[in-house]
């Protein structure tokens, strides 16, 4: 994996980081790193999440899916963090990903139409909940249940359960004898997707998850105190500043359908982790080729407020475009498609700074399980650091709260401060 | 259909818009409608957009699609507005959207994957390109054309094309017999939801797509002077004055899982449209509940740069959770997967404010093809009034035409103006 950061320095890019003020931002990520190292060798709260690679254990899992190896289909029923890890993971690298089905949202028309059309009998169930008592998981639980009941499905075989030692799904879990998995102390559930959180519905689809975290580990065994030798710090810290120049906007841009999820995961990881006192950059997710279309307009020609992560596999699988035999389509003739891809790629990066705009390249070797497992812990620890750089608590989410209390006592029919919020929420209708 | 700006006034947040401004507001809301209803009366470029609704001849596109009518799945190869309208309409609406597959990628990977996937014989394909030479349109239509080949299935009988009056792609229907829809005049390809170009996958899988029309109709029939009585103008007039107050950004956020393309449409109107001469709001697309759990952190607790957009159906299917007969979860017994839901979706507009940030909400009787329709049309509408209201080219997009030009060149090994820009990117690699 290596990151190009040419396209943000401020010779070409507006915002853009100075050449000169490297060396000063190489200063304060030793401190940084310093932080996360002894984080780390402390197994403290939120930075142990930089240890996964090691402590994962994915024989572990394997065993806990053994059961349920044969599936066809695997539900994940867990929401945010303990869902879009693992979907990142399938969509990477699931021979057909279409075969994990995630009930992360709790729309009656989609969990019914979704539970109507899978085969029952021949779809294990993931259930991902640190507390056990999480509502939509936990909703979503009890109705994909009541689902295989009316179907005449013994849904107790085809269950895997991931928690936390206490709480209610785990009492379930041993009342019923399901196969359980812990989820990592100290480990915030978006940080979790190089543990069982992540790695269950991939080992039942058959991704080798064993490279997956070798692929992480090699990262986590790479991490220097200095940018010019780390990527994940490189990527960190020069996103920090182009935050602190005026990019109140990362556009993280895949050109890979098959990453198109980690765009969404990078979004979810870095806005909860770092959207804070009044700080954060908002994280939008895009796609290459397919947004060229429409949102590079708005990167190229809208407000100077953004940088533009671009992310690509190094290779592709071979599809010659055929001939049109048609003389205004004659320059595709001899073309591949991964060629039009990656000439789309080399043109819109060079774009944005061609409009004076800034833009970072990660590139994987190709996309493997070694590749997707570097990507994922670079991105974690690219987070890390740029919470050190801001100043934030990282690992924490205070402001999601008030949403989970109002919620609860709502359909409670209670009457508290949030809902007193809520009953007197201003209105001004137009119809 | 209403929309509710109460939560954007700046009595309950910042950026707000002062009530007392309402009227300024609504004065140049008068003038821009009066330009509209202009461009609209002389079917000018880009304002003849708005008079799809009674120009799109559901007739004809049921006629076009008859030979295809019975295919299991439909293939639509298109890309940005030729391709995410008709995914937009059959996401909403389709009763098994997973029988539209859009191909608006040039990745090989995905390419290879899909088709192999697919049962060819009884797959349609849609192509639509409104020039007949977009690249990646152009060469998807080889790829699929020699895929169906090789399988012995006659693409001819399966193919129904949409296009202008000239170019390649009409040539090569013509020669073949296929049977050919126009691109409408004088509309951009993301205003083209409401022609052909979005509806024809939608006639395939069964979609009342006159109903669509229909309820689009109703919005563009209502359509006056005033931000007081006309939601679509009332969304517009208040996105455009909270970026104006620092809204920078605008978070589209569906509560429903089959909006979340539309949240994806919205975001590529509106960046592409408005995107322009240093200014246009950055759209996020997000989805409810989902990404409560994540975004919403950044949304309350970040910078106060940032609009969220709130949309759902006011009905919901019935879809009871089962008690789970546990004590930490009896909260939720008795209670409806909808209900929980919408208490959500309370909660978080109201966390907003609750956090002195801004929310629109806008709503929907149902997800029905009328529902549908209208929220179409009033984002349209909303569009071009914010287009207006900022002074800028909503119709155009010169900033993407560079990255094509370098695109073209790239593979056609030219040397050219571009082609040396993307030669003499700057780098700085790190690995």
């Amino acid at each position: 994996m290596y990151v190009d950061i040419g396209a943000a320095l401020a010779s070409v890019a507006d915002p853009g980081v100075e050449e000169s003020r490297l060396d000063d931002l190489d200063d304060r990520v030793r401190d940084a790193h310093e932080r996360i190292a002894a984080g780390r060798a402390d197994d403290e709260f939120g930075y142990a999440s930089l240890n996964l690679p090691e402590r994962t254990d994915p024989g572990a899992i394997r065993d806990a899916v053994e059961p349920v190896a044969d599936a066809e289909y695997v539900i994940t029923v867990g929401i945010g963090g303990s869902a879009l890890g693992a979907r990142t993971i399938t969509s990477a690298l699931a021979e057909a990903p279409e075969r994990h089905v995630v009930l992360d949202n709790v729309d009656p028309e989609h969990v019914e139409r979704t539970l109507s059309e899978l085969p029952l009998s021949e779809t294990a169930i993931n259930v991902v909940s640190r507390s056990g008592t999480t509502a939509e998981t936990l909703a979503n639980f009890l109705v994909v249940r009541a689902a295989y009941e009316e179907a005449g499905v013994d849904w107790t075989e085809l269950t895997v359960v991931t928690t936390g030692e206490a709480g209610p799904l785990r009492e379930l879990a041993d009342a019923e004898g399901l196969p359980t998995l812990p989820v990592p102390e100290g480990v915030p559930g978006r940080f979790s997707a190089l543990s069982a959180v992540g790695l269950v519905p991939p080992a039942i689809l058959g991704v080798d998850v064993e490279g997956v975290v070798a692929g992480a580990a090699a990262v986590a065994d790479d991490l220097g105190p200095s940018l010019q030798d780390t990527p994940a710090y490189a990527y960190g810290a020069v996103a920090h500043q182009l935050e602190r120049e005026g990019a109140a906007v990362n556009a993280v841009m895949p050109y890979a359908e098959r990453l198109e999820s980690f765009a969404e995961w990078v979004a979810q990881l870095f806005a909860e982790s770092l959207g804070k006192d009044g700080h954060g950059q908002t994280p939008v997710r895009a796609l290459g080729a397919t947004d060229q279309h429409s949102q590079l307009q708005l990167y190229r020609a809208g407000p100077a407020d953004k940088v533009v992560t671009f992310v690509r596999p190094g290779e592709r699988p071979d599809l010659p475009i055929p001939s049109a035999s048609h003389e205004a389509l004659s320059y595709l003739d001899g073309v591949d498609l991964g060629e039009l891809i990656d000439a789309e790629y080399e043109a819109t990066v060079a774009s944005l700074p061609a409009a004076d705009r800034p833009a970072i390249e990660l590139e994987i070797d190709r996309l493997d399980p070694q590749g997707v497992g570097e990507l994922l812990y670079a991105m974690e620890a690219a987070c890390v650091l740029m919470g050190e750089l801001a100043g934030v608590e990282t690992f924490t989410q205070p402001a999601v709260e008030w949403g989970k209390r109002a919620t609860r006592a709502l359909v409670q029919g209670e009457t508290t401060e949030e809902t007193r919020v809520v009953d007197e929420r201003p209105s001004h209708v137009v119809d």
